[in-house]
Order: structure tokens, then sequence, then C-alpha cells
């Protein structure tokens, strides 16, 4: 790691993410500021050892990190900028809007540099905040047209500090990705899911991983993902006016009675397009071999395979368990690195594992 | 189990499926002959111990169960109708067009019961047969509007002898529900995938587990889904054409450069959608309750976990691993019954185990 970022940090919000950068700043040995509209939230994450609460006395800030919702985001930063010498960012999932608002409420267009650093789960609150929460996770960073070099190498210092990767974006860039590969999956999610709300309770149990996959993020807070479909309308708009007139293509095919070109087009774009998800640590997805055993639902018995992979000093990138309706035993698949994938079924096989072909 | 089917069962076309059933039958002691358009397959698969070819001089078939791709199913069942007394079946993931095919080249309806189990995966040929395929899992039954009722219970008694649950259905209402939870999850899949090969290779690093989950199935052959979308065009158009309609409303709410009631709607309609779709076993989703663990990224530390859930008697009904990009250590959740949820989080803590909040 390269020199930590200067101190004092200002940390405005203290929830999840603003606690899990005060542990990670504190852990380089930064002194940290904290604040939040709700003292009891600024209390648990001074407990959790994420800073000291900022008071009047305390001095000015170098560098002002704003941890608050997107829609409140920019007001904050524009607030931030009472600091006359203070570098701010942000931590919010979309960046345009957030810049946008800032430096209409009068805030410095030269010190405002945006940040996304990709982590963070459904989990939220100080409790939750851990200090190796960024660690070698990509965190994207977008100045502002105007924003000073400076200003933006301070940002990366930041995020160097916190364990993090940065990554150089242009906010509308920035955006227009989000919206890609996160927003605009999340609305169709929850349109598939929201399909299932006609069908007869017959109907839904004729159902298999497929469904369980797509509508799993369906589950997120509707107020949540508003707000965020709110910041970011445009780009969301932009993604999914596009995929509606692919849609429309292949609806149209399939009402001729038929699935013709435009159908198959649409699923070889699908596999092209799939190829470029990228896997675990940023890897291509196409780059593990997948290890298929039978185990018994039972406990204990995944416990033994995972034993047996350890034994033979093979990683596993990842692991899926088949479900399928009234199954009492179950399908696992292990992703692991090409090289090891013989090692790991033969291995298998010999201590007496199912290894299916 | 109640009393086996009445043999002999011919089995046309003897690929994962059709040997599957070819040793479900054979365990359960009755007589089964093979056929397919490949003499290989049918080597494979007597090989396996599915049966035992099928010649001139073998006796005529109580019972022919079609295994063949859903473009060819209804022709063959209606060629199977040259045995006078023999019922016929199909195990193809389509109802409506197989059996209308067969009645239409002059197969006897009163003899036409189609089936789909909902068994086997992206695995093919005789080799990946096996015996217990199809033990617990649903199959549905479906038999055609002139289906004699001992044609119908001699369908039920095959699928309780290889180890089936019958479930009865409408084919069309059965290709409603496959349009539904299945064909039209399988373009969308296909869609999102699509949209990522116009994108900048940039945009897709900044990307998470929703997009992995939600373009999964894209992986799948291209031409083996315009098959089955083509024998379910009709039912796959209208669940398309209505999604499609609610995906107009969100783009025309995003287009205003927020995110509105409609969008409000489509969100908490998801969440509500998203209830009804089944777990493990064909149980409620919702009835599991997540632990979340950290681990480090190395050689058995997934199976020390295990163990202690073993040793734990935890049963885990489901395990997921994050993956977030260039982050090497990894977010577990074990999904488990809620009566068992504190038992595990409490006795991991006590193993050392950093569980989540």
């Amino acid at each position: 790691m390269s020199v930590p970022v200067a101190g004092p940090v200002l940390v405005v919000g203290s929830g999840l993410l603003g606690a899990s950068v005060g542990l990670a700043l504190r852990r380089a040995g930064v002194e940290v500021q904290l604040e939040d509209a709700d003292p009891s939230v600024v209390s648990a994450a001074v407990e959790s050892g994420a800073g000291t609460p900022r008071s009047d006395s305390s001095p000015d800030p170098h560098l002002v990190v704003v941890a608050v919702p997107p829609g409140a985001a920019g007001s904050v930063m524009a607030q931030a900028c009472r600091f006359p010498e203070a570098t701010i960012t942000d931590v919010t999932s979309v960046k345009v809007l957030p810049l946008a608002d800032a430096v209409r409420e009068g805030g410095d267009p030269r010190r405002l540099v945006g940040g996304h650093p990709l982590a963070g789960r459904e989990l939220s609150g100080p409790e939750a905040a851990r200090l190796d929460l960024f660690d070698d996770r990509a965190w994207v960073v977008c100045p502002s047209d105007e924003a000073d070099p400076d200003r933006v190498q301070e940002v990366i210092d930041l995020v160097t500090t916190c364990g993090g990767v940065p990554l150089r974006m242009d906010p509308r860039e920035h955006d227009r990705a989000v919206a890609l590969t996160s927003h605009a999956p999340q609305v169709l999610s929850s349109l598939i899911a929201a399909r299932l709300l006609d069908a007869d309770p017959d109907a839904v149990t004729v159902s298999g991983q497929a469904l369980k996959d797509m509508t799993r993020v369906a589950q997120s807070d509707p107020a949540l993902w508003q707000a965020i479909l709110r910041a970011n309308a445009e780009s969301v708009a932009e993604v999914l006016g596009a995929l509606s007139a692919d849609l429309a293509a292949v609806v149209a095919d399939l009402r001729t009675g038929d699935a013709g070109p435009a159908t198959l087009d649409a699923l070889s774009r699908g596999v092209a397009g799939r190829q470029r998800v990228p896997g675990k640590h940023g890897t291509a997805a196409a780059a593990y071999d997948v290890v298929t055993v039978q185990v018994a639902d039972k406990p204990g018995e995944l416990a033994s395979l995972f034993v047996a992979a350890g034994d033979l000093g093979v990683n596993l990138e990842d692991v899926r368990i088949d479900h399928v309706l009234g199954k009492p035993s179950g399908l696992i698949e292990l992703s692991v690195r090409p090289d090891v994938s013989t090692t790991l079924s033969e291995g298998l096989r010999e201590r007496g594992f199912d290894v299916r072909a």
C-alpha cells in the first residue's frame, strides 16, 4: 500500500458504508471524524471504532466522504464545501446526479470527485460495518469535469488506503454502466416476478432454478430501488428502451406461431453477451470448469464433500446446489480452475463420491 | 410404492431421459425395450442396464415412452399407435403441440397421455442417465382431451414406478405454466446478456451477483431453445407480450427523468410475485432464514464451515457464495429452516466463525 491519505477525514453518514470507511481508515492510522443525522448511529459507529464524533472544535477535514443516500448526496456534498481546503467525495451508486446537484447548490466543482465502491450488501447500519469491506474490491472514481488533478489523486489515495482498487471512469459512463449491469436487470427481475401474481398456483409449481435465479433480486426493498432508479432514470430508460425493442422483435416472431431467425438471433447474442460477464475476481465467467457431484440431503454430507476438496488442495471458486421440486437429494456444482478439475473429480471419485459425467 | 406399471415398456429415444426411464423401470423389475435412431445410443443404454434392444420378434409393449425432442415427439407418438393395445406417453417439456401432431398424424387420442418429468439438466446422452433421476421429483401428466381414464392411470403408474410424483395438468395449462416459469425467463435472460455486447469493456467490469444470476441460463444452447420456443410459441408470446406492456409503462415513467408510481408499482409487485416462487422441495422461498458468514478464500475454509454446521446437526437448505470483483475472501449465505437458524449462528460464533448480523 502507498502512503495513507492525509487526515483528518470527515465521514458524513455513519451507516454500513460510512462506518466501514471509518474502520478502514482507522486501520491505516488516519484520523476520522463522524457525523450522522441520527446521533445514535454516530454512537454505534464510534463504539465500533470507526472514528470520533465531529464537534465545532474539531479541526477542518482534508477530505470529506459523503455516505448518505443518492437523493441527498449532492446537497450534502455542497454543504461540505464550507471547509475551504477539503476535497469532497461520496460513495453512492449513481454519479451524474449527485455531482450536478452539488454544483447547482453552490459546491465547488474543482473539489468534487465522486466515488462508488463495489461493496456492501443488503445489510445496513454501522453494526454491519467491516474494516475489510473494500479490500481488493473495485472502487470507481468519477471526477467532475472540472475537478483538479490533485483532488482526484487524493480520492484515489482514499481508495487505496481503504484497501480498494481504484477504477477511474467518467460519471456519465459509470451511470450507463450500472444501468446496464445492475439497474435494468433489477427492473426486469421485478417484472418477471410480478407476472407470477396472475398465475394459477399450480403453474408456479412447475418451475426450476432458472426462475429462482432470475427473480432473486426482485426481493429487494422497492423504496430503496425507486430512489436509485430515480437518480439514474435516463440511463436506465435508455437500456430498457433498447431491450424493449429487442423483446418486441422476439414477440412478433413468436406470434407467427414459430420461433424463427429473430428468436435464434436473440438466443445466440445472449450466449455471446454472457461471455462478457465477469466471474469471481473479475476473471471471465468461462474460465472455470464445473464438477458435478450427487450428495444426500443430510447434515454433514456437504461437509464431507468440502473436506475432501480441501484435502485435495483444490480451491472452490463457486458452489451451486441444484434445487428441484420434491427432490430430497442434491446435485452440487463445484466451479474450479481448469488445471485442477481433473484432480478434483478423480480425487472425489477415489473417495467414493458420486461424481457425474 | 404401489404396484409397478405393467411391462413390457418400449422406450423410443435412449438419451439421458429415455435411458433414465429404462434404468428406473428396470430397478422396479419392469421389462424394458429400447429404440433409438442411432444404434450406438441404444448400445450405450443397453450397456448401462436400461433395457434390451427391441427387435421384430419382441412382444408388443403395453406402454410406449417417447423420449425424443419436442419437434419429433408427435410423429413418433403417432407411429407408436401401431401397437394396438399400447398406451403412449412422452417426456418433452411442451405438451399441446406433440399431442396435436400425434392426432393429426393418425394417432389414437384415447391412448395418448403426455408427460413432463421436471428432471434432467444440461447433461445429455445415455451415459449421463441415472436410475434415481426422477426420484421424488414432480412429473406432470397431461392427458389428451379424449384419453381413456385407464390410460391416464397407466401413465400415473409409470411415474410412481420411476419414483416420481405425478402432477396432473391440462396440456394447455401446462404449456402456459412453463411459458411463464421457464420459457419467457429464458428469453429475457438472453436479451439482458445480449445487451452487454454493445457495452464498453470497462462497463461490464462494474457488475455484481445480480447480473450473473440473471444471465446464467443465457448460456444454454440456442438451437435447443429455438426448438422449445417453437413448440410453445403462442404461450411464450402471450407472457412476453404482457411483460412487454409492463416494461413499456416503466420505460415511459423513467423517460420523464424520474421513477414515479409506475416504477414503484412494478418493484412492489415484483416483491409480491417473488413470494410465489417455490423453494427447495416445493416449499415457499420465504420459509428459510439466511445466516451470513465471512470466510477466507483458501482450500479447506468452506470445509470447516460445513463440518461445523454438520456438527451442530443443522441441515443446509441452500448455500450461496458472494462473488465481487477483486475480492479474495467470501461471504457465504447459508439458508436454513427458521427453527435452527439461531442454533447455527450461535454455534458458528462459538466455534470462532465470523457470522455477520
